[in-house]
C-alpha cells in the first residue's frame, strides 16, 4: 500500500476502528488497512512550524542553552500540552510527560529524542523523533486509549553537545563534566539552571537498570543507505562504537628544491600513504565499518618545504567492538610499515573511545513487524551516528527506527526528510510501542 | 692530496710561487702543489665573526632591510676594504667593487653572492659565496696580481626575498614590484633607500647582455647529494626551472559515521591518492626531477566530517623545461583519473613558473679542471634552489660552484658547511676565475 496523502489519511484515521489496538493480530497481516496510524498531517505541521525557530541564513541554529534552544523548548512544551500531556522538567533539564498505564507494577515505556541542533544544522535531526513521540501520545489521547504500561515521552536536553541529557539520566556525568563549556558558550552547569533543571537535585533525575521497560527513538538516518536501497524504514541494530585517533607523523623538514626524492623524510607523503591505506583496509573487508581522515594539519605548511610533521585524525566506527580492535591493530601495523618505508615515525593517541550500543532483538522484531503491517519496506542497519538511545541502552532494552534522509545529508541546512517518511516513522513508532506494550 | 690544516695552509700559500697564475699548465696537472689557493683561515675567520650578526635563539635573522641586514652589510663593506677593494653601492643597493684588468676593452668577470638570510636561517647560505669572492680579490691583492679582465666583486641585496638585487641588475623588476612588502615589513622601494640605493636612478644599475664576460657564484649545496656521494665540489649544470601549482580538490562534506564508504566523495582521500601518485610519478622516471606537496589545507578539517575540500600545492623542479611540461601533463592526467575514481574534482592554478637557467659549458669545464688541479673530488649536478646566478644567466655566461651542506640542511639554524669545504670552494672559485681570465 502506498501512503495516501495527509488529508485522506487524517480522514481515514478518524474513521478507523480502534479495536485491535491491543490485539495480537495486527502484526500478522501485511499492510492491514486497520493498522493504527498517527496524524501525519499534524506531525508535519508541527515540524514546519518549528522550522521557524532558530532559522538563520546558515541553517537551523538551536544549539543547547541558546535563546533559540529556549524558544524551541517552549514550543515543545506547548506541543506536549496540545497532546493532552502534562510536561515537567526534571532536575537534568529533560522535558518529560507520563501517562499512567492500566496495569499496576509495570515499568514505563520511554519514547523520545531531542530538539537542540548543531550549528548551521537542519530541522529534522531530533525534532522528528521528539514530535513523533508526542504525536504517538496525542494519537492515543485522541482515541482515549491507555497502554498497559505507563508511557513516558521525553525530550532530552543538549544531545548535540554529547548526549548530555540522556547521560545525566543514567548518572554518567561527573561534577567536572558539568563545567565543560557547551557550544553556546555556557557551561553545562549553567545550562541546566537556564533550562529549568537543578544541579543540586540531579540525582533525582537518574534512572537505574530495571527502571524502564524499554526505550524507542525515531530519528532521521543521517546517511544515504535507505535512500539508495529504496527502503522506507531502517530497523537499527545498534549504535556503532567509535574510536578517534590523533596520529602525529614526524618526518624531517627540508628544502623542496634541493633534497633528492630518495633522501626525503616527507611527513605529508607518509600521511597520504596512511590515509589511502586506512581507506583500503576498511573497504577491503566485508561489513559496514567506516574510517575517516577528517582533520589534517601540516607543518610548516609551506609550498617549498618538505613537511616535517603532520597531525591527522582517524574516526573509526563499527557495531562490533571486535572489529574496532581489529582495525586498530591494522592501522598501527600500516603506520609501522609506512613509517619504515618513508623514514617517518607515527605516534598514536586516542581522543574518544565509546563502545557499541546494541538494540534489543525483540524490540527490533516488533519494529520490523510494525513496518510490515503498515506495508512499509524496511531493512536492518547500524546507526553510524551517536544518539541518546546509546546512553539509555546502558540501563534498558533499546531500539531505534530510521527514516530516509534525502541525499543522505544531515547536520546541514540541506537536511531534509519527506513528510510522508516522517509520518511513516511515527506510524512505526506507534505500532512498535503497541507491540512492546503487549509483550 | 688531502687538504692540510689552515695554519699549515696559510704558511704554504705565503710560500707559493705566484708564477703560473696566468699559465695554461695549471689545470693540466692533477693536485698540483703550486695550484694557487686563497687564505682559507682568513675566510673562515670572517664567516665565524659574521655568525654573531643577526644571531637569535631561533637562528640567523638577517632578513633584507632589517637592522641585522644593515649590520651585515656594514660588516661586508669593511671586509671589502680589508681586501684592498673600494666598495660602492649601486642604485639597486647592491654592494660592488671593481679592480681594473691589464688588457683594455675586456668585459668584467663578476663574482659574488648575497649576505641577507631567511627567517631563522643559517650563516652559510650567501655569506660563503660573498666572502669567498672578496677573499679571491684579497688573495690577488696580496699577491699584487691583476687579471686581464676587470674583476668585479658583488654582494646582491635581498636574495632571499626573490633574487631582488640581481633582478634589478638585469632590469627585470617593474615599478609595481617595488611596492611589494618584504619579510622585514618594508617595501622593496623603501628597502632600496634604506640600504643606500636610489630608486630614481635604478636604470644606472642595469647590466645589458654582453656587459659581463661571465659570472661565478660559490654557494653551499643546500641538499645532501654531495655529502651522500662523498664529493667535495659540485659543478652546477644550471638552476632548475620551477613550477608551483595550487590544486583545489572538491568533494562533498558529509557525516563520517553515517556515510557508507562506497557513497563518499572524500576530498582528503582524493588529495592523499594524488600526493602519493605525484611522488610515484616523479620517482618512476630516471632523472633528478623533484616534486613536493608542501601545503595542504583541509575543509572543514573536523574529525567527524568527511572533508569537502582540500587545497594543496605541488612544487615541481627540473633542469629540463621539457620535463616540467611532461610532468605537468602527468599530474593533470593523474588528477583526472583520481577525480573520476573518487567522485571529486581537481582544479589547477599556477602560482609560480620560472624556466631553468643553464650554466655555460666552458665555465663548467673550467670549474671541473680547477677542482681536479686542487685534488678535489667533484661531480656535475643541478641546483634545486634558486640563486642570483639564475638572473645573471639571462645576460651573461654563468656558472656555480657548490660545496657540501652537512646533513643536506639549509634555511635552518642547523645549516653548516665544514671550514675545509668553505676553503675548498673558495680555492675552486679562485682557479675558475683564473681559467676564465685566460680564455
Amino acid at each position: 500500500m502506498r501512503r495516501r496523502d495527509f488529508v485522506q489519511q487524517a480522514a481515514a484515521l478518524a474513521a478507523l476502528p480502534v479495536a485491535g489496538f491491543d490485539g495480537p493480530t495486527l502484526t500478522r497481516r501485511a499492510s492491514s488497512p486497520d493498522t493504527p496510524r498517527v496524524n501525519g498531517e499534524r506531525l508535519n505541521q508541527s515540524l514546519a512550524a518549528f522550522d521557524r525557530i532558530g532559522r538563520t541564513a546558515g541553517g537551523i541554529n538551536r544549539v543547547a542553552y541558546s535563546p533559540a534552544d529556549l524558544d524551541g523548548r517552549a514550543f515543545t512544551l506547548n506541543l506536549f500540552r496540545q497532546a493532552g500531556l502534562t510536561p515537567t522538567i526534571d532536575a537534568a533539564g529533560n522535558m518529560l510527560a507520563r501517562v499512567e498505564g492500566t496495569q499496576a507494577g509495570l515499568k514505563p515505556i520511554l519514547i523520545g529524542s531531542h530538539v537542540d541542533s548543531v550549528t548551521d544544522g537542519g530541522n529534522f535531526d531530533g525534532p522528528l523523533g521528539s514530535f513523533s513521540a508526542i504525536e504517538v501520545a496525542h494519537t492515543l489521547h485522541d482515541r482515549s486509549l491507555r497502554l498497559r504500561h505507563p508511557l513516558e515521552v521525553v525530550v532530552w536536553q543538549n544531545e548535540e553537545g554529547g548526549t548530555i541529557g540522556s547521560k545525566l539520566a543514567i548518572g554518567a556525568l561527573t561534577d567536572a563534566d558539568l563545567d565543560k563549556v557547551a557550544r553556546s558558550g555556557k557551561t553545562i552547569r549553567e545550562g541546566i539552571g537556564l533550562i529549568g533543571g537543578s544541579v543540586p537535585r540531579l540525582a533525582s533525575a537518574v534512572r537505574r537498570p530495571g527502571d524502564i521497560a524499554c526505550y524507542f527513538e525515531l530519528h532521521i538516518e543521517q546517511g544515504g543507505l535507505l535512500e539508495k536501497a529504496g527502503r522506507q524504514i531502517g530497523v537499527v541494530q545498534g549504535i556503532v562504537g567509535l574510536r578517534w585517533f590523533e596520529i602525529t607523523v614526524t618526518g624531517f623538514g627540508n628544502h623542496a628544491g634541493t633534497t633528492p626524492m630518495d633522501q626525503r623524510q616527507d611527513a605529508m607523503l607518509a600521511a597520504a600513504k596512511f590515509t589511502v591505506a586506512v581507506n583500503d583496509a576498511v573497504r577491503g573487508e566485508p561489513g559496514r565499518q567506516v574510517a575517516t581522515v577528517g582533520r589534517v594539519v601540516v607543518s610548516p605548511n609551506t609550498t617549498n618545504v618538505i613537511p616535517a610533521q603532520v597531525v591527522l585524525t582517524v574516526d573509526l566506527r563499527d557495531l562490533d567492538q571486535g572489529k574496532i580492535e581489529h582495525f586498530t591493530s591494522e592501522f598501527e601495523r600500516l603506520a609501522r610499515e609506512i613509517g619504515a618505508a618513508t623514514g617517518t615515525a607515527f605516534a598514536f593517541r586516542r581522543l574518544v573511545d565509546s563502545e557499541p550500543a546494541l538494540a534489543d532483538p525483540r524490540l527490533m522484531d516488533g519494529i520490523e513487524a510494525s513496518a510490515t503491517s503498515l506495508g512499509l519496506s524496511h531493512q536492518r542497519m547500524p546507526s553510524g551516528a551517536g544518539h541518546d538511545a546509546q546512553e539509555i541502552a546502558r540501563i534498558a532494552p533499546m531500539a531505534m527506527i530510521f527514516v530516509p534522509s534525502v541525499g543522505g545529508i544531515s547536520h546541514s541546512p540541506r537536511e531534509f526528510t519527506r513528510p510522508e517518511d516522517c509520518a511513516h516513522g511515527a506510524d512505526v513508532l506507534l505500532n512498535a510501542v503497541l507491540a512492546a506494550d503487549r509483550a
